[in-house]
Formats: C-alpha cells, sequence, structure tokens
C-alpha cells in the first residue's frame, strides 16, 4: 500500500462515507451511478469487490468452485485500513480484481478521498468496523425473485453464461450466503430503499441529503 | 362535510401529501412529531385513527370487542376525499374519535391545506386510492417483539390496562391483522425507516427533503 498523502481538495475537511449494501442485483449499482452522475467529481467510490482475495496458489478451476458469496471471500481488513486512509484525508492504492481470471489483478487504482465517498457491496455491513466508519448506512432491497430474474438475465447476456450455471450458482451459494450474511445486516441500515434502483424518490431523497453533506462545513 | 374555501395561504400552490406507515408501537408518532416540532405551522397533519367508525348502533361492550385491526373498522373513502380535498387546496372537517367511548365523537376538527400534510397510519398503504394520493410514502418498521414490548408498557400506563389485556388483543387480533393487512404494504413504501422512531439519521433525511419540498415553488 502506497503512503498517501494529505489531499489537497479535501484534507481539511470530513470525509463522508456512504455505505450501500443490499442483495446480488438489488440495484445497488444503479443507484451509485445515478448518484456518480449527479455529483461527479465530487463524489469518490470503492466497491467491497475490489477486495477479493487473492488465489494465486489456485488454478482456475479450482478458483472457479470457490464460495464467492462468503464474508471470507474478501480482504475486508484492507478495505477497512483503506477507508480509515480516505477518512483521514489520505489517497489509497485500491486493489484490482479480474473477474475473468478470477483473481486479483498485479494492479492498483489510485483513489482519492473527496468530501462523499460510497462503500459498495453485498457483505459491507456485515464487517462491525466497516460499518462504524460510515455515516449513512443504506440498504437497498428488492424481492429475490426479481432479483434473481435480473441477474440471470445480466449474466447471460453479458458474461455469456448459461441459463443453467448461474441458477446452480444461486441455489448452491447465492441464496444460502444472500439468507445468511446480507439480509440479516438490512437491520443496521439507516434507510431502506425498496424496489432498489427504480425507486426514483428514494434515489432522489438520498441526492438531497447528500446536496447538504456536500454544502456542509464539516 | 363543510363545503370549504380556497386557503389563502396555499390554495395556489401544491398540496404535498406525506404518508406515515407502519406497524402498532414501530415509532410513526415520534417521526410526525419530530417533523412536527421542526416545521410547526407549515406542516398539517390527519391520522387514519381519526375515521374509525361511528358505531352509535351499539354497545359500549359490544364496540370492545370490534376488530380496530382491520380496514373495515375505519371510513377510508371519506380520508380519501378528505385528502383530495387538501389537496386541492380546501380545509376539512376531519372527524374525531373518541378512544375512551370506543366511537365517533359528535365534534368535527378543521384542518387547513398546508405546503405539506402528513397522512399517518398503520394501514394507509393499504388503501390504493390513498396510495395514489401521497407524494411520498414512508414506512416505519421495527422489529415485532420490540413493537409489543413498547405497546405493552404505553398501554398499562397510558391507558391503564392489565398486561393479560394488552398481550390477549395482541395475538387476537393485532398480530394477525399487522400480518395480512399492514406488512405487506411495506413493498408500496418509497422509503423504509429501520428502528422507528430512535433511527436519527431518517429523521434528518426526511427532514432535509422536506425542507426541499416547503423550498419548492410547486
Amino acid at each position: 500500500m502506497c503512503e498517501g498523502r494529505i489531499s489537497g481538495r479535501y484534507g481539511m475537511g470530513k470525509v463522508w462515507i456512504i455505505g450501500i449494501a443490499g442483495g446480488s442485483a438489488s440495484g445497488k449499482s444503479t443507484i451509485v451511478r445515478r448518484l456518480r452522475d449527479y455529483f461527479g467529481e465530487d463524489i469518490g467510490f470503492v466497491s467491497h469487490d475490489s477486495y477479493y482475495k487473492a488465489h494465486d496458489d489456485l488454478t482456475y478451476e479450482e478458483r472457479c468452485k470457490l464460495n464467492y458469496d462468503h464474508p471470507n471471500a474478501l480482504e475486508t481488513e484492507r478495505m477497512v485500513e483503506d477507508i480509515r486512509r480516505l477518512k483521514a484525508g489520505f489517497e489509497i492504492e485500491c486493489p484490482v480484481y479480474d473477474f475473468a481470471a478470477h483473481n486479483r489483478s498485479k494492479e492498483t487504482a489510485r483513489v482519492e478521498p473527496r468530501k462523499v465517498v460510497i462503500v459498495e457491496g453485498i457483505m459491507i455491513l456485515e464487517n462491525q468496523r466497516l460499518r462504524e466508519l460510515m455515516d449513512l448506512k443504506v440498504y437497498v432491497d428488492a424481492d429475490a425473485d426479481e432479483r434473481i430474474t435480473r441477474r440471470l438475465i445480466r449474466d447471460m447476456k453479458e458474461r455469456g453464461r448459461s441459463a443453467e450455471s448461474v441458477v446452480n450458482q444461486y441455489i448452491a451459494t447465492v441464496k444460502p450466503m444472500h439468507e445468511k450474511y446480507v439480509e440479516p445486516t438490512k437491520k443496521y441500515a439507516d434507510i431502506i430503499i425498496p424496489r432498489g434502483g427504480h425507486n426514483e424518490l428514494a434515489i432522489r431523497m438520498l441526492i438531497e441529503y447528500l446536496k447538504v453533506v456536500m454544502a456542509s462545513e464539516d
């Protein structure tokens, strides 16, 4: 990890960490995109997915079989450290995950502190130390049937997967891990957004609140 | 019902209807109180409870045995009509319910249109016509065990009821009606507020959003 430096832009002011959690295909990315479209450069972004562990010790076939929906698949302690650095006004070198290779890439991505930094991921509310760093915790909710059908279409179209493979993975790990590690974290949320990314009013409320945060002297 | 007149204050602007739903003792009243404390005269308030049906045909003992947690216990159509009038800029004569007598009182209470009018009640999201009049639908959520214990303490302290009577009513009607007519309406909400009235951040978000509404030219 890099040493970092006090950011000229936000180094002296508070960095607000906004957690956006919710199940697979619940609409998290849509909401994050809407916020980034609105606030542009004023908003930073760190995805929990970037912290999937490196598995250079395993073959590709072995890596394919790992359970990526369990908290242990992620190096959350490094993420906690990184978010803490961002909050303190330092830039970070965020790991980059290579989804095609199912492994962490050798590259890193520099992330600078911003007045508001969004932390996104299905299990970000599962880790207490991570939760404690957040100034606002949002849980994006959507019915399980809508989530799996959206995921099915997305993974078939964008990742060239077969319907069977998506459904099998869903039943084997996505669903049970969701029920064990994602759904129960809803109770830590400050607000819950139902109907995921289609909920125009909730997105507007979030934007209005972040406008107040952006304008604050804190 | 009175004829009403165009209100001088808000007659020409939009009246925003904010629905606040949620189970018994979920924290709805706390949130409503916080909003009214903040916005004072600028905010109006109509409770679904005021529309409990008149039962002059029944004895007190018979009225005690009615199921007050079923949608049919309420004259929601009159409320729909009243909210429609408020939205159109007219004042209304809201019925007044006498909880001690378990019957509608002979009095009415005048409610004037305001820029924002809160409509509160456990089943306000159950009626489609009522929902369609709302500009923002909030569901205040709290775990069932926290709701019943809060209700128990409140009803024993404030209404002089025995623990047995509160628990019996809870098991007989409050719980099954909640599961049938309240909980399922959560999906109509624009935002869900977990941890009810203790959720400081969600209340602040709601206030910030209503400040924007209040300032809007709509």
